[in-house]
């Protein structure tokens, strides 16, 4: 049955080519096609439906996991998928699962730090899912700090095998998914000792359960760490907790490509840069950007169509009640994080293409950029994140009381995406790493080194630091240079102050600790800079489609602005704008907010997601709420029977004052 | 068997008396007397275990929450309990259930909006709970605009029966608590429709289940609105859709203590003044901000435990490593919410004395402060929900990975707490409200009448908006005089200058109108006033007890100091204060920082949270997490089985190559 669009007056309103946004978003016809046909074969088939799992309890939430896992795997055999179509759709399939450790962390682990050797004899195994493996290095009392890693592997000469052991309850192995229950095998980082030292921490292929039954084997104490935040979100993923008790592998199994072990026990360092592994952090870190967009941009879709539909309160003198997208307080808030979808998409199209830089630069063994593109990921890395998962729970705000039903799709969209803010570097510790190399670069500036990247703006430090910002009018605010000058100004002021500060204490590391609070503020200043730069000059290529580049003019300027709103006290403090260019851009956000809103809905509408992958009955395309919402109540457990479970033994007593005589 | 207190050592360095303390923040001797009894009672009584909460699915779980109740119940009769008791009894009990809505809702309703004979009818019965009743107020349409609620109680003089309907889908009541399976009344809201004209919105008490069998009556369609945020959670509570079928209900069942309809019809106002109703939405506010300082603290109580027992990263040289605690960014994100959380205690006790005087007054007759106390509980409402669900989502974070495991009990306390964001009032339509008022007060200063209550300071206006902050060093913001007039100053320019801004508009409600999202940071200035005004006076008190008010005199300067500078911005474009008075901020802050530090632990402590209570494994007093957390992670039910059940079906045919053959 055909349902009304209630959402068609809101597109007949926009001024540009959906279809050609759609493109820009995706990053070619090619990506958007991919994309497309992935979403809607996985949309299309009944084992991947996700309506209920928020009802399950852990045990069938995990075993459905498993099904839609198998299920994928049979059906990337059968359509004979390329990698990247495969790629796609684990992605639309939308649920955490083993198979994203094996495939994201197992493999590139063994690719990245493995010899051509233990490559040959181990990927083909995993290419075809012979072993699952899992990615083994955080411990119950070690996270951020992998020089602290308390597991063991010591070499022993006598049988030719490392000994991996946890010496102590903390050196358990704690979270690392896949683990629990599905993976054979497992890349373990472990402190490698050898002749009586410790050579600190190193990568080993461990397996962990039998082949033949998938029984751990001797001395592997495994199992699963138990529930995690929400309902459904990452409750299908079996993150693990494992301990070795003097499990013996062979020595070729330290993963062996930066650092090897005799037969008679020498640890020999072989002549492969360990530069290599940070290009992998690159890799990864660029991964989570381009995730933060995804999930920001399924959020804002789905609050976006929702105000579109939700309406409440009228004029003052009794008229028909407005949508409440049309309440300046609702753009306030969610125009900004729009804006921010699209900055964090591009930002992230950008870092694909500065890894492939750094890898051809590491391969022609060209150091020079690597620690400027390590803190840009890094800083990247816990901005997105942070600002993504805080977008979530705005998002979800934005919806009223709605927003807080698990069929929203909001409440489990959070859940799934908050450990981004943890995993992969806590982002308040890769801030400070950030502060750091903003600290080295100003150091460096007088000694004539010239900053590079993302930081070559520092090198325009005489001008930055007392330059005027030029900004009349409210309309002087939609220059990209006024907005580029007051976020470099801004940025090279702070991290200057800092540097000043850090260097009046009595030394650099005290300083260091004792401002890191300041050095934070830099560091965000710095890559919140990044960010709108990488906007500016994505609007100033040429874009197809009628009106598409005016749109993302918008969106950057909405952007940029409303952080500079936001971090006010910033540019006013280091003097990059003045009190009254300050008042002046809350006026020409105002009227951004303005020249959006008749596009609004069809922007989101360009991200092309699907009804399936959204998940969420207030995000529907058709914006057909009320009886999605309806529907979905009674298919909750509860209401099975009119009366409930308990009723006898619990209510009824209460009701009839019989509650002596019970026995409860 | 007694284990190692591990946070002993933090305990040793505290420089005050706890017990002194925890007098303070109970509030008096008494609650502090009762408030441990029931804590105690709660905690000992196995029926009240909730560690398996978040891993039962929704029907035993809701079953398992009527058994609470009934128990409670029973204990509160077996033991005559106190209605203090009774009601600190299901604080600590700690889970939503029904009973919040009868006592806290329905038996208020009758008690505020029916007439004495109404009372005398339905009163004893709700006591003994020998009917079980809700507020159904919100529909699936309708939240925050009450005047728009759609369900019709049409007036029938030929058999004296109102009959409730509802007319859409919209109009279906949504939300409310305790509504879906078990109330057997509701006090129900509808326009009043008699002699074919629309009344407006009045309560109506209609039975909506047999007493009996507790089927549902005739026409009425009633249920469980499903599956809501997190685990455990608010899903114990059975929150409802309730739809009429043209149901009819003696006349006298419309609460009629402001407002008739004779026995022909007409509809009568009683010389009841309407203002009555506003008293019984500050009190409701006032528990609200009461809830909110429980809620943040027992956040902070877990997170900064964890953070004196987690350690990361020791010295550059190698030493061993550190609490995360005395990192400067843990202290910088921590600490300010531990001030927070005593400053909503304050503010809440001081709330507590706002509503006798409002209540006082009314009896009076006296309505000259209502509007004021009005818009003050509403921000304060506002303000304290809001900064209290992001407070608990930060302290999650602070715990680093392991705050994500439902074992932290942080997930769950976010889920739980996070409605009240929106219900009783969303929170930004509240600012709008606080806003309002604020541009009336302003508009009325000059025809010379003065402003009452917490916009007293505004009568000081013609100072306010020329004065000059005096602080020179970083030790004059210990001044609470400048801190004070600091936040005057800004509360009363941004005020103006939205009232200017305002009256340049065409009109004044589109003005207002578009300038909303500067009259919500208005009135969050105003409101931050409020509660730093507040913790200034509680210091300047008397207070009992060794060390007591210079503990508190330090948390009361963090808490003003730190909103300072995050709203350095409001400070500085209104001139308020000077960057380098802002940058002194900082500086002061790091002091302070310093010296709560060897007492932190300690004054989470003060709270004298049970560890029941708390449901926390990183909270636990004794500090000793780890193992508890391994313990923790094995009753999870995948556990049950070394091999996981799916393994046959869907991971062996991955291994082994067979999933062609499968039928999955």
């Amino acid at each position: 049955m055909e349902r009304l669009d209630n959402l068609a007056h809101e597109r007949e309103t926009a001024q540009f080519d959906v279809e050609a946004m759609k493109i820009v978003w995706a990053g070619s016809k090619h990506e958007l096609d991919v994309s497309d046909r992935m979403a809607r074969l996985v949309a299309s088939d009944p084992v991947f439906r996700k309506d209920n799992r928020t009802m399950l309890a852990r045990k069938e939430l995990f075993k459905n996991t498993l099904k839609k896992t198998a299920h994928a795997w049979k059906r990337i055999n059968e359509l004979h998928l390329t990698e990247e179509e495969a790629s796609k759709m684990r992605f639309f399939i939308d649920e955490p699962a083993y198979t994203d450790l094996h495939w994201g962390m197992f493999v590139p682990a063994i690719k990245g730090q493995g010899t051509e050797e233990q490559q040959k004899k181990w990927l083909p195994l995993a290419y075809k899912m012979q072993i699952i493996g899992c990615y083994a290095q955080t411990e119950l009392g070690h996270g951020s700090n992998v020089q602290g890693l308390e597991t063991t592997a010591t070499f022993d000469p006598k049988t030719d095998e490392f000994i991996i052991h946890s010496p102590t309850l903390t050196s358990s192995k704690w979270w690392p998914g896949g683990l629990g229950k599905v993976s054979t095998h497992a890349v373990v980082y472990a402190r490698l000792i050898t002749e009586g030292k410790d050579y600190g921490i190193h990568g080993f292929i461990v397996q962990l359960r039998s082949l033949d039954d998938h029984s751990p084997l001797p001395g592997i104490t495994v199992g699963d760490i138990g529930n995690k935040f929400g309902s459904g979100a990452y409750n299908t993923m079996d993150n693990g907790v494992l301990q070795f008790d003097h499990v013996r592998i062979p020595r070729d199994q330290l993963l062996m490509r930066l650092s090897q072990v005799t037969r008679e026990g020498k640890y020999v360092q072989s002549d492969v840069p360990r530069q290599l592994l940070y290009s992998t952090m690159v890799y990864v870190r660029q991964t989570i950007v381009a995730d933060a967009s995804r999930a920001l941009s399924r959020a804002v879709c789905i609050a976006t169509r929702y105000s579109a539909v939700r309406k409440q309160f009228g004029s003052q003198d009794g008229g028909p009640e407005s949508a409440v997208i049309n309440y300046k307080t609702q753009q306030n808030r969610l125009f900004p994080l729009i804006a921010s979808a699209y900055a964090f998409r591009f930002v992230g199209e950008w870092l694909k293409s500065l890894y492939t830089d750094v890898t051809q630069r590491l391969q022609a063994n060209d150091f020079s950029t690597l620690a400027e593109a390590h803190a840009c990921t890094a800083g990247l890395k816990s901005l997105t994140t942070s600002v993504t998962a805080d977008g979530i729970e705005e998002c979800r705000k934005l919806c009223g009381g709605h927003g807080y039903l698990s069929s929203s799709g909001l409440p489990e969209l959070f859940a799934v995406y908050i450990p981004a803010c943890t995993y992969e570097g806590d982002n308040i510790v890769l801030l400070l790493q950030v502060a750091r190399f903003l600290m080295k670069t100003v150091s460096q500036l007088t000694t004539g080194k010239k900053p590079v990247g993302t930081t070559a703006y520092m090198g325009n430090i005489e001008h930055l630091m007392q330059c005027r910002c030029m900004v009349n009018t409210a309309d002087d605010w939609l220059n990209p240079s006024a907005i580029q000058e007051a976020f470099e100004a801004r940025a090279v002021r702070m991290a200057v102050n800092c540097a000043q500060n850090v260097s009046k204490a009595p030394s650099q590391e005290e300083g260091f600790l004792n401002l890191s609070a300041d050095l934070v503020e830099a560091a965000i200043a710095h890559c919140q800079l990044i960010v709108v730069t990488k906007f500016i000059e994505k609007v100033q290529q040429d874009i197809m489609g009628n009106g598409v580049k005016e749109q993302l003019e918008i969106l950057c300027n909405i952007y940029a602005l409303n952080l500079l709103h936001k971090h006010l006290g910033d540019f006013l403090v280091t003097g990059s704008i003045t009190p009254k260019q300050g008042a002046l851009v809350s006026e020409q956000l105002r009227s951004l907010y303005s020249k959006l809103r008749p596009n609004v809905v069809t922007i989101v509408d360009a991200f092309n997601y699907t009804d399936h992958y959204l998940g969420s009955v207030l995000g529907r395309y058709d914006g057909n709420v009320y009886p999605a919402l309806y529907e979905e109540a009674w298919k909750d457990p509860l209401n099975e029977s009119a009366v409930p479970e308990g009723y006898e033994e619990y209510i009824r007593p209460v009701l009839k004052q019989q509650l002596r005589l019970a026995r409860l």
